[in-house]
């Protein structure tokens, strides 16, 4: 079950200057991470109850570089917790609906899957179940 | 300044299928509005901490129904609470950002502007400053 949007992603292809317009709002980067399957750069940053992610290609064959040739910079995916991920991953199959991976990937935040757009009504899901937080 | 996601919105040319989409992972509707200015039904589905909005045209032109019919059924949108849209609307004019409207648009939730998307990146970014609310 969705619980919560964790993340708003948007792909970039001049990150200073998005940056710079989420810095006029007050938002901050919180954390970056190279994503090397992706080939993506991920930074975070914090909007209150949630984050944006923003993406940038660090090749020429990154999914993303393909999605900001056709499409342009612009929103890429939305990113739902879930407060179970392998009984969501059921449901999904149940439903019929078609997964990127067939296995969750795993990083530093939790483990999480995506639902292909064409399963998502055009939308890029995805879903996460986030790894236990202690006591901070 | 950014306080949070309100919400995340997306444009549906089938919404029976959106509906049954979400509903798999426990949205549902709590809310809907027929925007007869930009002549869409907005409906909106509580994801927790912010909402997720169905965009349904109402009318061959509406701005909607051309976003379908040039990227398809997707990500429209995202919506910033913002804690002071005033203040926040001086700082947007500061850095030569465009709204979409001069004046913010009142609706039974608060009241929004939203910059164009040739200032945000390609993205279209609504900033709502919610109603005081009550004891509710």
């Amino acid at each position: 079950m969705i619980i919560g949007i964790e993340h708003v992603s948007v792909a970039s292809d001049d990150v200073t200057d998005l940056l710079r317009l989420f810095g006029v709002f007050g938002l901050r980067e919180t954390y970056v991470e190279d994503l090397a399957e992706e080939g993506v750069r991920s930074r975070q940053l914090d909007a209150g109850n949630a984050s944006i992610e923003v993406l940038e290609p660090l090749r020429d064959d990154a999914p993303v570089r393909r999605f900001l040739a056709s499409r342009g910079p612009g929103l890429h995916h939305v990113c739902f917790e879930v407060d179970d991920l392998d009984a969501t991953i059921v449901q999904m199959q149940a439903a019929g609906m078609r997964l990127v991976d067939p296995q969750p990937r795993e990083d530093g935040q939790g483990r999480r899957v995506f639902l292909h757009p064409r399963s998502g009504h055009g939308v890029l899901m995805g879903f996460v179940q986030r790894h236990a937080r202690g006591g901070a």
